[in-house]
């Protein structure tokens, strides 16, 4: 069955506590909800903030292949009449085709936070939603709290439904507003309104009990055709349904129609092109497109997976846009750790005796606290030297770096790097907004002359943490860097006690494996590595 | 109803891609699930590797209050009687009360990975399930792949149940171990196995469909009383169910009882604790336990929380030991922030002035890129400068450090810093670890002599991360740091694109709160801005 598909990423995910967008990011995540087929893309409240009332002006201006834009606000106020309601008057200047308007469900919300009558009430929801009908607009009513306004009063929580029926509303959603309620309730009271309404009912959970997918799928199973979430699962408190795992739930597990099983393949890019702009990393263990969803760590599980995937994995995980991956750890043995390198024909290449070698040193830096799961970069290095012993692009000689600040001139930061290359020795001086940005700009002094290349491999993320936290400011640090070359990215990582030489140790491995790369041309290397990770 | 919960986070979920314990944290975590009451803590597979041998050769020297440590592993290999079979008998010798071993119910599993007929498959279990119950073990039978297997053939799968009924089981536990069923499936699933077997019937859900926590609560309420979780979900691929979420879900929603309700309210506090020694943070978006679970911003909201919990909180925090906490944002407006200064009675101490003061340099800052949500210790400096105007700890006049290293003699850091305070200026030069440490002994020697109590403010976790990745090396930087004073711990940030420059804010401004704090000794202050954040 054709499942409809709501997205309010915009409006509902920015309550999230770490959410934050730009009107920018706004349109530019909409455009991509629009290319990954999603039916309804909720863009804010235009009457609460300036920026919502941006984002719907400059969206006007914007083609969307296939989403329609919602704007979303409440019924009018007891105060006023309808077309003197400040805020839906700001609903219909919004411009959008489409306009969700919520109403209030439970009796008890209706007596204490509105202090007006069940009629009042209803006439509220009625007015509104025909308001925006007489408007010409397509109206999604959402009914605020309808789990547990039907288990307060029942009769009650229907009778709103009623008069939004009567305004002409176009959906019925059903929120789980707090998102408290468990699946087999929500299943039996969407069955209930399902036999007594017509028309498109929606649902619209909340993750509060750690239940919000599995809710929007009870109500589909019992008649439920739109289905509201955000992708990713952003959204005030615990978030709201994650949108990602619903879509792939009905197409895959229940055999429904959303986005098409074709654009149901860009599934993880989009949800992990949304992450980048909210700023949050996408969870590796997010279902369907998190980078660990379809990894497998205990030899046991390898082995059989590598036989059969189905052994393990419940999809195929490229019906999603992911992929398999075999992880190196202590839990493995070594069979994951050459499986790839195998597979690409280079274990031959590799003699007994390097390949215990790489072994020995993969183990030997985990124990320091690398982690070479999330730095397929500096893994690919070690598997890079160890095929070309003796191959080095440069050698630290040694650096320096210096810190000043004061309060009148702020802080600026100089270094200087020597280093032993291939023709000499070199040294740069350099000062940069900060110590890591210095030293970077020192190292391509060095080296571009002789790998002019370089310069195209630049930074995109950074993050430091700390690893024994018992001893204060004398721990020891990781950090993980990603960088680009604006054609694929990779991650390094440093670890050390000291905070610039595990920047400086991510720093140039990036480079020493861009430069390896260079020097060796060996495509399959690559390749095979970057099968452990997920490529961009 | 009473039932059993079974943790597996030392077992299945050491899989998690991001998890790795030590001996000794597995030690802390069992004693941490012990007290907060789960029945079965599965401590590892001591036939896979010498860390969980030795995990249960020191487990057997401790005492537990009410948890059954239990060991996990295979029936035995077809090549072996189940008395040779060296992994059967080092579960024996774990020395464990409780054993839980898995068998395959999957016709498919049974034919392709162990490649024997049905009738061996029935043996294995039979065998090692009554091997382990002559040896006096309590045995709980995982039937692997449960409900792939009932799917692909059913009666196959239910007579391995019997075999294990047979041997002797004491729990028959479906797995889901592909975490690809739905809630509804595993519902008839489970109600036909309920009709068909007496005895105690278990739950084992895996997350991979974002459903693994209703997955438990269906099986439940058609009768299993026995689940299989991780606290915090962690986990092979997208992890466990979340045994926090479905306890919390099974006692505060369907009226059972798990670990009851006194140690529930223990609850977010272990799950912290749990994620600490993880060294991986709690998710602020985690139902029930998580930073956000309870946290407020929009506006509307806010207003409706202050007059009635119940509005937008589905149950009261304080069960499951979380917090309620309001947010600053620009979708707020003025009412959160000064929302519990005005709760302890501090509003009315800053004039008009001060407030919008106190407002715009909080917005100045957020637009700078603080994340005052996420430090509570630079939003509480904030407030008492504004309260108290003209009272400085100290000054900074400059500081320099500076970071060498070679090859030959590793990486070192120096530093002289130089204060304004009270009597006069002070000077100190040291050499540290690393840059922040170097600076933190320097503030330290400044000020140590006129403020003694600093010594026991340390750094607890250093996170670092880049805000506009555009710039490569050259971005601005935004450093969280967390502190302890060893009675309570709070956050401070500092947002440079300098990444030493934004560690010193961060440090001083942690320094300089707890200076105010002694100065002012005016605890109604921090207890108002504490109870934005969940104190340790």
């Amino acid at each position: 069955m054709r499942i409809y598909t709501f997205d309010t990423t915009l409006r509902d995910g920015t309550q999230g506590e770490a959410v934050s967008f730009t009107v920018e990011d706004k349109l530019v995540i909409a455009q991509k909800l629009d290319e990954l087929g999603i039916d309804y893309i909720e863009g804010g409240w235009p009457g609460s903030n300036p920026k919502d009332k941006e984002f719907f002006a400059r969206a006007r201006g914007m083609r969307f292949k296939h989403a329609r834009i919602t704007a979303f606000g409440a019924t009018r106020m007891a105060k006023y009449p309808v077309d003197r309601d400040p805020s839906v008057l700001s609903l219909v200047e919004a411009g959008t085709p489409v306009i969700s308007v919520f109403g209030k469900s439970w009796d008890l919300h209706t007596q204490r936070a509105l202090r007006i009558t069940e009629e009042q009430n209803l006439e509220l929801i009625l007015d509104t939603v025909k308001f925006l009908k007489d408007h010409g607009k397509e109206v999604i009513y959402d009914a605020e709290h309808f789990f547990d306004g039907y288990n307060s009063n029942a009769s009650f929580a229907l009778r709103t439904l009623e008069a939004a029926v009567k305004g002409g509303a176009d959906v019925l959603c059903l929120c789980d507003t707090n998102g408290g309620a468990m699946p087999t309730r929500v299943a039996e009271v969407v069955a209930e309104v399902r036999r007594r309404f017509d028309g498109v009912i929606g649902i619209h959970p909340h993750n509060d009990s750690d239940v919000g997918v599995a809710n929007a799928i009870v109500a589909v199973e019992q008649g439920a055709t739109h289905v509201q979430g955000c992708l990713n699962g952003y959204g005030e408190r615990c978030g709201n349904a994650n949108l990602a795992s619903v879509i792939a739930n009905l197409e895959l597990k229940l055999g429904h129609t959303t986005v098409g099983r074709e654009k149901l393949a860009s599934l993880a890019a989009v949800a992990r092109l949304i992450a980048e702009l909210a700023n949050l990393p996408l969870r590796n263990e997010q279902p369907y497109v998190g980078r660990s969803a379809f990894a497998h760590k205990g030899g046991v599980h390898v082995s059989a997976v590598l036989r059969d995937s189905a052994t393990y994995e419940h999809i195929r995980p490229e019906l999603v846009g992911n992929r398999q991956r075999v992880l190196l750890s202590d839990l493995s043995g070594r069979g994951n750790i050459l499986y790839k390198l195998k597979e690409h024909g280079l274990e031959d290449r590799l003699t007994d005796e390097t390949r215990r070698e790489l072994l020995e040193r993969i183990k030997h830096l985990e124990f320091q606290g690398y982690e070479l799961e999330a730095a397929e970069g500096t893994f690919e290095l070690l598997v890079r030297e160890a095929l070309h012993p003796g191959l080095q692009p440069f050698e630290l000689v040694s650096f320096e770096v210096a810190t000043k600040m004061s309060p009148q001139r702020g802080s600026h930061s100089t270094a200087t790097v020597t280093l032993k290359a291939q023709d000499g020795v070199h040294s740069a001086t350099a000062s940069g907004h900060g110590p890591v940005h210095a030293l970077d700009l020192c190292l391509r002094q060095c080296l571009s002359s002789l790998y002019p290349s370089i310069k195209d491999v630049r930074l995109v993320d950074y993050k430091v943490r700390v690893l024994d936290s018992k001893k204060g400011t004398a721990a020891k640090v990781r950090v993980l860097v990603e960088w680009t070359d604006h054609k694929r990215s990779w991650t390094t990582v440093g670890v050390s006690d000291n905070v610039i030489e595990a920047s400086w140790f991510a720093l140039t491995d990036a480079i020493r494996l861009e430069l390896m790369r260079l020097l060796e041309r060996d495509e399959n290397i690559a390749k095979a590595v970057e099968d452990y990770c997920w490529g961009v």
